[in-house]
């Protein structure tokens, strides 16, 4: 089945099943907000430019999980205190490169993910404050962030549009554009700003829903409701046309 | 440049390079063991079936990341008590089905992640160990696990090699050899046992290296090494004989 003829399917089931997916879901996840598994990591707002500076500062020596960690934690930190000032912050640094340099999900957003998780407790508010996360680092031509002068490690030229959360695909798509290798101090500077960039927006989703303002951007079951199989939503890149028949999907 | 050829040169430039880069390594990772980063987690020997039978039936209503962390954590809150008994739990919730089910990393691996670097603190072994975690679920046919008799809420037929971490190819590969959805029991079940053997593989590495008989059994930057760039070791699967050329690598 060719891809174009597949996402028009998909796109049209999706409209009409969505409404019962997401009661079903409701019903699945109300059982994952338990009762007693409250949050104690109260929130007070961040100022969003200091999450990244010290998410840009910290990547140089930490990389990119524990940088966006320690971006939304330490000022955490100095104005809440516990359990923000004993939180390990090295306990996110093996998620580097995707996991230990696998290059699967981007470490900056496991790291999200485990910040907002600890913050939001089992609200459900969190799934989708990280699914919303994840589609911006997606969606976004990265990186935005632009280092105060004179703090730049490096100069870099160019920001790239990952189409995909996963690591590979992010900075090897940026790497051919700025075409410099990965260990380079250029994919480094990318990096650390990519960084700050995610932990930003983290910063200012959380922000927003300490002020009971956040709205969810985008439906955080959408990709498995489309595809019908947990995935994203650039299937051709991998597998071109051919993409294979999900039993259960008509 | 054709895969075949790549992989040979890669492999060689592996060979050659890897005592320099590792040696470059250690230096840049000493930095990240650093004082007074020490863990709060004590670690007490753990009965590897339990974590399993845990982590099994944990994830029919907490999906496969939280599954790990209980399968790991809940036992050691009842040997070693604090923190363990009071670690949130659904805080790993989010990591199901790749991360919100963008089939990034599967949600095991990034609960082992947390679970391992929380136990070992920042030591390099702990990276070392989750490397090994992750190089046992690509390589390995999964699931191995078979619930107690009685125990098991479907049948399942397949085992499958995923070849990568990814949790999209990872189902999806036993899906089509299972033929069966996504939203199935059948699915579900597979996704059961991939916990708990995810689970109980981390187990037992984290007992070894309790009892300072851990040896590594991959090389933690292989496929960064290899490819020069965070990946697996899996290029051809979505580049075809297309691999990209990567600057740097010769």
């Amino acid at each position: 089945m060719k891809a174009a003829k597949r996402h028009d399917r998909d796109r049209r089931s999706f409209i009409l099943g969505a409404g019962a997916f997401a009661a079903g879901a409701a019903t699945r996840f109300a059982s994952a907000a338990r009762a007693g598994e409250t949050t104690i990591y109260r929130y007070k707002t961040l100022d969003i430019a200091e999450v990244g500076g010290i998410a840009y500062e910290t990547y140089f020596t930490k990389f990119c999980a524990e940088a966006v960690i320690t971006g939304i934690f330490q000022p955490l930190a100095r104005t809440v205190g516990a359990p923000y000032d004993s939180f390990p912050l090295h306990s996110l640094f093996w998620a580097h490169g995707g996991m230990m340099g696998w290059g699967t999900g981007c470490g900056t957003l496991i790291a999200a993910g485990m910040a907002v998780s600890l913050i939001t407790g089992a609200a459900q508010d969190g799934e989708a404050i990280i699914n919303d996360v994840i589609t911006y680092y997606a969606d976004t031509e990265l990186p935005v962030y632009e280092p105060a002068p004179g703090k730049a490690k490096a100069a870099i030229r160019n920001t790239s549009l990952a189409g995909t959360p996963l690591c590979h695909i992010s900075v090897g798509k940026w790497m051919k554009k700025e075409n410099v290798g990965f260990s380079t101090v250029e994919r480094s500077e990318r990096c650390a700003r990519v960084s700050a960039d995610t932990a930003m927006y983290t910063a200012q989703l959380l922000n927003e829903w300490a002020e009971r303002k956040y709205k969810r951007r985008n439906h955080p079951f959408a990709n498995v409701i489309n595809n019908g199989i947990t995935s994203q939503t650039n299937c051709s890149d991998c597998h071109g046309d051919d993409i294979p028949d999900v039993p259960g999907i008509q």
